[in-house]
């Protein structure tokens, strides 16, 4: 929800770091970023009836535009879209190897990677419920795989805690089930619960707890077969002789709490990030690229907007050509889906009224920053058992996002080797690519001591400097949504606002297409009903 | 483990089922199947220095089977494998449309699946930590695709609870966890807790339980934004006006604990069922096909082993041609690894001691059926948003799984709508196939109303029909194993039997892999030691 991406300063942030001896505080920002979230999606829009002529002119082609675009001239509009850049899709993107990309401060980095091998800067993963960029997936063709969230083979790492050595992310989920578990089974069983609970349902509390938490005949979280069921043996069971398994030592309850690797494990539960979810085949860009194909000729591309107008005859946007160069051009329609992020917006004069204006100035964008890193070989599958999946650790660069394809595959492959928020980010995006890369590297090399052998090219995007967005998305605070949500929603004149800012699902590409449609839908009536 | 196998009479099933009014006593019996079990396999097991002229006679080219000929082949061993069937793979099998299946009792199914479909009579899923069979789907070439075996938006489903409608995955989990936050943060914060936690680590306990159980700020588990982050909300968070979202009401303590719902969710913790999972591409059968190509000049299939005789000078099995019909033929080696199952092998003539005969004589069989059923449309995801995992029932069909592969594609797509163990196992193994594919429909119904105008075709194996195995897995109690198992695995003179029998990983194929590593690598010790 909204409060969560309220800034915290650095010196809570510190000191929470204190407090909790070394808790990697950066699961709680993915945490946040995780949570929130259905679709409000029922069905394609269908939109139709468009007065004939009626023109509406598109500001951006990312998702919120094109489908606006799409769902616009499909009711019969006359429609044009304004992209700054000279391809379609915005935060909807994939870096393959041969692009270039230059950032703000004047970075110019030339992807290295192997062909097939991709960094999606930005979006990475499809729940499950967002049915309204599925149904344009599905609509264009885009094919989908699996995304792996949670694996249990993965790591979570702390330097604070167990001498700076990652543990499998089964062991904290089965320790802190199995401690939970237990301390509630006692409870339970000394008639110590607090509420009124039932001697019958006591029976039914004692046998969930005993089966969910692998304790033992006594209710207990101990060595035993059971609790290694679920959080890995020290000899596994086997085939033949020398087949019968060992148990494992659990972690003990104060050392599991004081670790802080507890954080890393609500995640799963986290509505956004439930199994299952998907990624497009090739890279998150696959769907900018379908999208911006389809959309190919009602596109003009490398137009940088510099200002906006409405009167009584309609919208005119004035555009600078960013390659062919030469005097401003203007384009315009009798109606305008604005989808220009805020952070951009706020620096073009556009006449809209106050509401509007104050909501656009007020709203600041989240930092984050990426780096994906090209391996010479997949050692993460091949070495510790981990295929797909995510490793969380309290180090700056947050997370290990490993690839949810090309399993089982020699060779080489693309690891996100950060994926950064709040602080961590504002550090990452301090530093030039090749700092960030080798931060990345140094980072993850304290989980996987291959990374130094098998680190080959880097790739990098910190989204505040990124000159087309200048920040990740809309960061609203709860304060900040009583106050604007409502004015940056409205229809202005002629001129409506949409993208991942304008709805309650920030930084996710649902937002963007449920806020487009919710626009258009306005938009629409508006136009029909006069 | 072993004891969680041991077979429940039918009173005491009914019993513990009137108990837990409509607990779905068949999720236990899954929940058992999928412990146990990591691999113990470190790599290829590169035997060399085979005898010169030494053979080896391997009976059965199951998993079992083709391990140890591809391996002693590898070492210098003339090998030969006798195979019952006309196809290589034996439980790693797959079916489809056109084949043709005869089970015990007379009855052929024609399959009738569209082109591309398929049932996994058998196994459907790999962890990803069962190494030695993964190893050789690399080295066969075999392609992987994950398996979803975890899905928040599948169903869990009781006839006696909530009027017998279904809840979602994500409900059940999170209101447990919900329920069992609050009452052990209660008990915490009053100074309750049975064991001695220490101050601070309270405070770092019921932040960790807030946090994990989407607790409000006041520690409870309510109707509120944070639970329904978590179990769902009523109208999702969407895009620009009327986005804004509402929290969805939890189920209650009592009502959840009786439901019995709670038993499927635990599952997710098993071992042996961790995310991430994987299936071959095109049916788990690929492997046997790809490892009975390899193997091909090797094995004489359609080969009845009716006698197994050894002497000094080797081991002699007796064999009819169940195609070609004729007089008994043999074949002789030097050594022979047996991996007919031990439900069949009990019926054959063989000269091994007591200890081993004994242990083949004493170990029951499992029972389990599976039900595959083609829908003419793909409604569990196009209507319900379900995208693989698993649907839980306490009907006798005991699950629905929705297929890991071709997501979000038009047109058909084959259900596994009933996948049962034990006394449910035993009830459809007694229907004839037309029975328990309509019994699959009819309980399958009930979940989603959509069968009934959907369902096509069906394909059914029960295992306890199946003319080669009489049974789906070496049921071991732990008595047995404490009686028997030493026994089995020994190398009796000339002979060492290998499958999942003979291991502690019973039911998957990692413990057929590993039996069979564990038996080579002790014959070819003894072979070349003397």
């Amino acid at each position: 929800m909204a409060e969560d991406f309220m800034p915290i300063d650095r010196r809570t942030l510190f000191a929470r770091i204190g407090k909790l001896a070394g808790a990697a505080v950066m699961y709680e920002a993915m945490a946040s970023l995780a949570h929130a979230a259905e679709s409000t999606f029922t069905g394609p829009i269908g939109l139709t009836g468009a007065p004939k002529g009626a023109s509406v002119l598109v500001l951006g082609s990312g998702l919120a535009g094109m489908v606006a675009a799409y769902e616009l001239r499909k009711a019969g509009y006359k429609v044009q879209i304004l992209e700054y850049q000279n391809r379609s899709g915005g935060r909807n993107w994939s870096l393959y190897g041969g692009d270039t990309y230059t950032e703000l401060g004047g970075f110019t980095q030339h992807v290295g990677f192997d062909k097939g091998l991709y960094l999606n800067p930005g979006p990475w993963r499809i729940p499950h419920h967002h049915k309204g960029l599925l149904h344009y997936c599905r609509m264009l063709g885009v094919k989908l795989e699996p995304f792996i969230q949670i694996n249990y083979n993965a790591y979570v790492h702390s330097t604070q805690a167990f001498g700076g050595r990652p543990r499998r992310y089964r062991e904290i989920e089965s320790d802190f089930d199995g401690h939970v578990a237990e301390l509630l089974a006692k409870s339970t069983q000394q008639g110590k619960l607090d509420q009124p609970v039932t001697k019958e349902d006591q029976e039914i509390l004692l046998q969930a707890l005993r089966n969910w938490g692998a304790l033992d005949k006594n209710y207990t979280y101990a060595k035993s077969l059971e609790a290694s069921d679920h959080r890995g043996f020290d000899h596994p069971p086997g085939g033949g002789l020398d087949a019968m398994p060992t148990p494992s030592d659990p972690i003990g309850l104060s050392d599991l709490l004081r670790s802080g690797l507890w954080r890393a494990i609500g995640q799963a539960h986290a509505f956004d990030v439930q199994q299952s979810m998907f990624q497009p085949i090739g890279g998150m860009g696959m769907i900018g690229q379908a999208f911006g194909r389809e959309l190919k000729d009602v596109t003009r591309y490398n137009a940088k907007v510099t200002a906006i107008h409405q009167d009584d005859s309609g919208v005119t946007a004035t555009f600078v050509d960013t390659v062919a160069g030469g005097a401003p051009q203007t384009a315009h329609a009798d109606w305008c889906v604005c989808t220009i992020p805020a952070s951009i917006l706020s620096q073009i004069p556009m006449n809209v009224g106050k509401p509007m204006q104050n909501a656009i100035y007020a709203l600041p964008y989240g930092a984050s920053a990426k780096v994906g890193l090209q391996m010479k070989r997949r050692f993460w599958e091949e070495d510790d058992g981990i295929y797909g999946g995510i490793t969380y650790t309290d180090q700056p660069s947050a997370l290990i996002g490993y690839p949810s394809t090309d399993f089982f595959k020699t060779g080489k492959g693309v690891l996100l080797g950060a994926y950064t928020f709040g602080s961590g980010a504002v550090d990452f995006t301090a530093m030039s690519p090749e700092q960030r890369i080798a931060k990345a590297v140094e980072y993850g090399a304290n989980i996987h001591p291959q990374y130094r052998k098998e680190f080959e090219t880097g790739a990098t995007v910190a989204w505040h400097r990124v000159p087309w967005t200048l920040g990740c998305f809309g960061q609203w605070s709860e304060e900040m949504r009583a106050a604007h949500y409502n004015d940056i929603c409205q229809i202005d004149g002629r001129i409506v606002l949409a993208g991942e800012h304008v709805s309650m699902i920030p930084a996710w590409q649902e937002g963007a297409v449920l806020s487009s449609l919710d626009a258009i839908g306005r938009l629409h009536k508006r136009i029909v009903q006069g």
